[in-house]
């Protein structure tokens, strides 16, 4: 590899002091014309590039924000960064992206690495290990770094800071409603473990719907699916378990949706009539999968942008002492064809 | 916002000089415990950090690498940054990403962003507008920077670094020569515009097989999908189309193969028995598709892991002055629904 040219190579290539060299690259009326094309044509052919981290330093901005999410090969994810990436764009900031890959270790190493000059504010959303630990120390630490911080879909009430979250409650209704609303009678919920925010707070939606049409909310309905064992195990065991019966099946993300569809296909059950199911995350599989999957769209973008304005506002303002923000976007639902049990009535 | 404190700072507020500050800090035995503990202890009261910043500016390491793709709604990208995570981790680097939308500009501007001090080499997958512009200056100018170069699966011959690819020419073949060992006579393949090489080299694996068993190739059968229009359009356009017959079609990307799968249930075609499908990228639509998507397996952890080392190796041993090196990994046929048609033969 080669070595860089620096401005003291340049100075004493061409006799000159550094200041010189410094000013002519910047085009200073101060330096003769005849040395700044001396010093100009010598750093281009050299290849010299100002040294951009030492002007980082300098100014104390980087022009990127940071996004840190859980997984990559996620729907849901990859639209909140399209909506990142068109409002940051859009205000000169360009975006770095780190995975934590659900593991808090790797969630506080991604940190300490974006936080230490390589962006002006992070994005995140907390790693499933990091909820199940409570531990949130690693984010009140950004505060020590003035550096700002917007948690979108999986925060935590112990962090203070903007947040931008999915009306998950809401999601969870109108998703049980639909079901009661096309004639099923014992609805199921494929959940998470209670610490992840987003699978709770879908239950919670559930049991609403349940109550307000006075069915009795069954816990043998509710199964909470374990991310480090095999999903698609959990979800058969459940689905073959003979003393549940169930006709429909809320599942709070697009590949437990999908696992429902695949072994409900393995149990000759026909979707819908034998069992409708609604998923969350308007993604690719609930399109193409047959059939066509019902679904809670979450709006990613909508939460990518808002998220995104929350943050370069704290970067852009810093004298503003605004109180955080909580923004809460509310979802809706499509229907296709796993829940079109009642098109014919 | 609080400001940073800085060493500056200590040494006022406890009437030192900022260089013992600094040796007090670490824990030099030239600076007496008792002023060591004094500034420890107010370095931790008031949070200080060392500045990283300018701690990577003086040793020049960042132990980040960059990875620059194309989008990341992709389940080939995002298997590959698996395998890059994989490598660079249990090597102490972490991984930043950055996306080019498939735009020039995008990926220039990402390009030099990253090169600027964040990162200690790059891994890139070449967007599509680059590939048609032909103008590949933005990665030459990274040897200016002494930053090392390695290329994924979206290359370029006019850029001299390390290559990982995947063996296209061989993926298309084995994707045709299966539907001709199954029984297809008309085979046609849904590929990319001539700019993209990975759409170009199936293109060549599936004329080979053609020609090796003696099928003329009917350029009538070979239809470019047009990213830049709606995708779904073009591949209806094409299969309605009444004056080509065809019995396979090869599809170089899961989304084409899925829309392929969709638009022969609209007309009524039974797959495998009317058509049989082949796809690339054995992603979730593959395997919850209905049928399951024959599809040719690209190895993205592989590709991911071999780029990393490549780049890593020379991150780590600069002195190395090898020859730039080209490896190519292998794909599988993995054979689902889509495509079993003589099973009962």
């Amino acid at each position: 590899m080669k070595a860089k040219i620096t401005i003291k190579d340049i100075a004493k290539e061409l006799g000159v002091s550094s200041s010189t060299v410094s000013r002519a690259l910047k085009n200073s009326p101060e330096i003769s014309e005849e040395t700044r094309k001396k010093v100009k044509a010598f750093a281009d052919l050299y290849h010299y590039r100002p040294n951009m981290l030492a002007q980082k330093l300098r100014n104390n901005k980087t022009m990127v924000i940071g996004v840190i999410i859980p997984e990559i090969v996620h729907h849901f994810f990859s639209r909140v960064i399209s909506g990142v990436e068109k409002i940051a764009n859009g205000r000169d900031y360009n975006v770095m992206i780190c995975l934590s890959n659900e593991s808090y270790e790797k969630e506080k190493l991604n940190i300490q690495m974006m936080a230490n000059g390589s962006v002006d504010g992070l994005l995140v959303s907390i790693a499933k290990e990091t909820l199940e630990k409570g531990d949130f120390d690693h984010f009140k630490e950004l505060k020590d770094y003035s550096i700002p911080l917007v948690l979108f879909d999986r925060i935590s009430d112990k962090i203070d800071c903007d947040k931008v979250i999915v009306d998950d409650i809401g999601g969870g209704y109108k998703a049980t409603k639909h079901l009661l609303d096309v004639g099923c009678k014992k609805i199921a919920i494929l959940s998470t473990p209670d610490h992840v925010n987003v699978g709770a707070l879908r239950t919670i939606g559930y049991k609403k719907a349940l109550e307000e049409s006075n069915i009795k909310v069954n816990n043998d309905l509710i199964f909470k699916v374990n991310d480090k064992s095999n999903i698609t195990d959990q979800i058969t065991t459940f689905m073959h378990n003979t003393t549940i019966e169930y006709d429909g099946i809320v599942a709070v993300n697009e590949i437990y949706a999908a696992n429902v569809i695949k072994i409900a296909k393995e149990k000759d059950l026909q979707i819908p009539k034998d069992l409708c199911v609604v998923g969350f995350t308007d993604g690719l599989i609930s399109s193409f999968s047959t059939p066509s999957l019902s679904t809670i769209d979450q709006h990613g973008i909508t939460i990518g942008e808002h998220a995104a304005e929350l943050l370069l506002d704290r970067i852009q303002n810093k004298e503003v002492y605004r109180e955080y923000q909580r923004k809460v976007v509310s979802t809706d639902l499509i229907i296709r064809k796993s829940s079109e049990k009642n098109t014919d009535l």
